[in-house]
């Protein structure tokens, strides 16, 4: 049964919800205290529109969280394993962040202003609250505080096109992760090659909520004849491009080396961060589980709410996180956490779904 | 216009949820990332049922912070400005929580196991995030985590006669704001005389989830004749009361000088702790704004969504942050953040509402 959302001030809007409402959005989640589109016209749909033409995604969730000051630099290092060390002003960073036990706290993107001023584009925990404890207690000379910067994302195979349209031709010159600051109207946005789909395409973050109703109306005007709507993360594009998702797929029971995520983890001489010894023990130990991509056979099946049991031979060996009907791939795409012994490509399982047991499979990898 | 929330597993469900639903819930809100239910019936006739009767909350999403360790009483004291070296092992204690420049980062009920092991129970923001990062920063000797205990409150006149028959009579001589723990099936909970509403009651922590549906059930069979019902904190019931909502009547902006709460941050020979220079200085010059009881005349009002300015001679003096029509006061009751020099009770101010400019004055105090 569905349910509402009860509307609270405590449940912030963002610089675009005018827009989203005005739009037709059917349903929110709610993502660090913020409100998240996630249906249009229905997740079918949406999904099929954003694998052929060109959406525009309120993203304004994605909170920032500001380092600035002469120890942001040494701040940025200890929060996370991924050597950060070669990282230029233009580029941008995906990387898990852990505590002292190596557990995932938030698994942001990072931004480089300059040594001394940097942002967090953060997934859903008040990772604000961690660094600027760290900050205060280990005595570091830093502001932390969450600016007025929402993101606006630009997803789709048309993104390059709409995109030109609006900021120019250099637009098209920003490579994958990495960011440009471009001009709109009398003020200028960090424009990054990025974003929470596989389908290509932009986040613009918008510095001063009161420019965002602007850009939105831009992109749609700039959009006619492209073909473009609004949208949002979808879920099936996300699970069948493995796109994980912090408080879904992983949590603060997880280790980054369970989510697949080792490659930011590689211990480097010199290179010293919160949780260095945790990771580095599991490294050479073997992780307990690890993320999968898994089919689950039959009919279409409704979202996870719970996590579902991974049965093998009667003994749970894991659970699925996140799952939908992928139309076309023809099949439920799932993501699930495995125990080490059962996740092996092509392991037969069984999953305790509130449709009852369905049979699934261990797949080689996502559906990309 | 009325959205949905769509299911997710970030979204987390609580070990009462499947008796919420089974109740007919008809909306939620997101708190602390987890389902808070906020309509039953429909919200006037969920308030005048707690005025008349008794109601059983699910109020998991006041997750617990666990201090436990040797500097576990040490921290608590440097997180609030509360002087806790009074408090009783049977006490729960209201505390304001503020960063190093004295802004609010929550205001949850503390409940002191002993001097080494502590719980906090939060409101909306993962003040865990906080607490972890000053331990590891600090060097503190104490572990930080969330445990698993969802609280579930019984609140309404009929309360202490309800409680009586589950948990024995010996609940009635809990008196308010101590906690003691009673028998429950093959288990004990700790249960206090305190809530989210002015219409008295308790609260039980339920350790282990496993046990809530159990109580769930045990409360509503006992409750039969006395007109028991499920229920949640109500917009209208906590406005009159004067119990305010972080991220609604107060947020990061603020400090507990100007949420009235200056009665929990008296200076004390020898107490220190975080922010204590910069309330100390606010106590010395003043606060910039106050809360206040503001009555808004006309018609019944929407819930607020985003703050509603408040005006004074065509400038803007403030804002109300919640506001409801109260059926027993024949007004609209509001709560809201006036400047200095206009917030005398008596004050006759207006408000931009949604739906146009309302008339409005500010109260000597809440509706009680």
């Amino acid at each position: 049964m569905a349910h509402f959302i009860s509307p609270s001030r405590r449940v912030r809007d963002t610089p675009f919800t005018q827009g989203v409402e005005a739009a037709g959005v059917k349903a929110y989640t709610v993502y660090n205290r913020m409100l998240l589109p996630t249906v249009f016209e229905n997740v079918e749909f949406d999904y099929h529109h954003l694998k052929a033409h060109v959406q525009v995604w309120d993203v304004s969730v994605e909170r920032q969280v500001e380092l600035n000051g002469p120890d942001a630099a040494k701040l940025m290092q200890l929060l996370t394993p991924r050597d950060l060390r070669k990282m230029q002003s233009d580029q941008c960073y995906y990387m898990p962040i852990v505590d002292n036990e190596g557990k995932m706290l938030n698994d942001p993107l990072a931004i480089k202003h300059s040594d001394t001023r940097w942002w967090i584009s953060i997934a859903d925990s008040d990772l604000l609250f961690w660094v600027k404890g760290l900050a205060y207690g280990l005595g570091l000379e830093v502001n932390v505080f969450e600016p007025d910067v929402s993101p606006l994302a630009v997803q789709g195979p048309k993104s390059d096109e709409l995109m030109e349209r609006v900021f120019g031709s250099s637009v098209r010159d920003i490579r994958f992760f990495r960011q440009k600051r471009l001009a709109f109207a009398d003020t200028s946005f960090i424009v990054a090659r990025s974003g929470y789909s596989k389908q290509g395409g932009f986040e613009i973050y918008v510095e001063d909520g009161q420019y965002g109703m602007a850009l939105w109306d831009a992109l749609f005007k700039a959009g006619e004849g492209l073909n473009v709507r609004p949208g949002c993360p979808n879920l099936i594009e996300r699970i069948e491009g493995g796109l994980l998702s912090y408080g879904n797929d992983m949590t603060m029971e997880n280790t980054p080396l369970e989510c697949g995520l080792g490659k930011f983890c590689k211990p480097a001489e010199g290179l010293d961060h919160i949780g260095k010894e945790a990771l580095d023990l599991e490294a050479s130990k073997g992780s307990a589980r690890q993320i999968r991509a898994i089919s689950i056979h039959g009919a279409p099946l409704t979202p996870v709410r719970t996590s579902w049991p991974l049965m093998r031979n009667g003994l749970q060996v894991g659970q699925i996180t996140s799952a939908a009907w992928s139309p076309d791939f023809g099949t439920n795409v799932s993501i699930g956490m495995v125990d080490a012994g059962h996740w092996e490509a092509g392991t037969e399982l069984s999953v305790e779904t509130p449709e009852g047991p369905r049979e699934a499979r261990i797949e080689e990898g996502f559906w990309i």
